[in-house]
């Protein structure tokens, strides 16, 4: 039965985050699994995540981080895109617009970072 | 200079991941930020970040997780959108498409997890 | 009434994680926090502040992170010692000997990683 | 040759948080691995066994936390003695007092939380 679900999105929904929260939810909803989704399993889910894609990292130096070979990179990627996927759901879960959370948080960012004060260094806001 | 960086972003890019990632490389540069943004040094951010939304649910009860009051769930978003924009740095540090590598991950999990035999339960796919 | 609280400790338990774990113990009762404290909320709580000590390392090269200022360092130690706190406290509520698990722990690393094999790389032991 | 060093951890060292950070000093320098014990990989090392711990939770109601069967018990006790290692390995490289360091924080936190203050609900210090 993929090869229908696939081609439903493919043709359905626009390749967005919008897109994806709600292949999502529909995946969810078919399992029975909503009821697991709360924010606070979804943050849990979330960080065993990010801690699998960091355990890739751990013993790296910072240059090897950068050049890791194709297969590694393929293990790095799948993590990334179930960090993204749990993010994803608990977007639903709270009612959340992703991406505009995110440019709100930019803007703020901007403000808090002037370019000419945080050039170069790695300094907290509160630092500079 | 926060207005001009807004228009710029309004006008020429769509509200989507993609906008979302060059905005964030734009503003990386424009500190000299990158010497930085080792895939390892974003995903220690990542997790960090992932730690702090975790921390507004350590509490919790699965319930109240779900019915959050407005200024929780506003730290919430804002916590959500930092675990986003690391994710998104770190896919422009990795050159990973990251709603791509989602829309892989749920293929892979529609195999995994046939909705009838993974129906209303938490078992891992090598469990089922 | 913390000096005699810390008089009896210093008196009645030995500087041990035992100690420790006893202490906190009377803490937690003291409060009525053991209805909070699930394996599940300690886990999440451990998790929440193994970030916070990462937080402290996450723009530094290896070099810095072994050079750290006093003010830094202490800093450090204040967020090793909540990682300790939920690591002791998680082993009250799980029944679990600290010591002696980590002390299995490592015989069974001592097989899978022989120094002759082990020596000078960061391989994981499943890849020697 | 894990009998002997069994055997002389037994003799030798008293079964501490002391006694387990020499005999992971003995391990580590005997496999010259000194060399990634930097204090940032260890937090990584350290952040990545608490996500794993946390694995086994994520989707299990409170209640089923505090009740685990025998063998998911155990697996448990493995992860909280893998946190523990990089723990006491951390406050190896740092040069930093585990016990002490924890004795000290929970005096500042019996300053900080009042029992007759903080009894029964689950709020921080600076909200009670």
């Amino acid at each position: 039965m993929r090869q229908p679900t696939a081609a439903y999105h493919t043709l359905m929904t626009p390749d967005t985050v919008e897109g994806l929260r709600q292949r999502l939810l529909q995946f969810a909803q078919a399992r029975d699994w909503l009821q697991f989704h709360s924010p606070k399993n979804l943050s849990c889910a979330l960080v065993v995540e990010a801690g699998e894609l960091l355990e890739h990292f751990q013993w790296l130096t910072d240059e090897e981080s950068r050049n890791l070979a194709p297969a590694k990179r393929e293990a790095v990627a799948a993590e990334m895109a179930d960090v993204f996927i749990y993010l994803v759901q608990l977007s639903s879960a709270m009612g959340v617009d992703l991406v505009q959370a995110a440019q709100q948080k930019i803007d703020l960012n901007e403000q808090r970072y002037p370019a000419d004060r945080a050039r170069g260094h790695n300094k907290k806001y509160d630092e500079l």
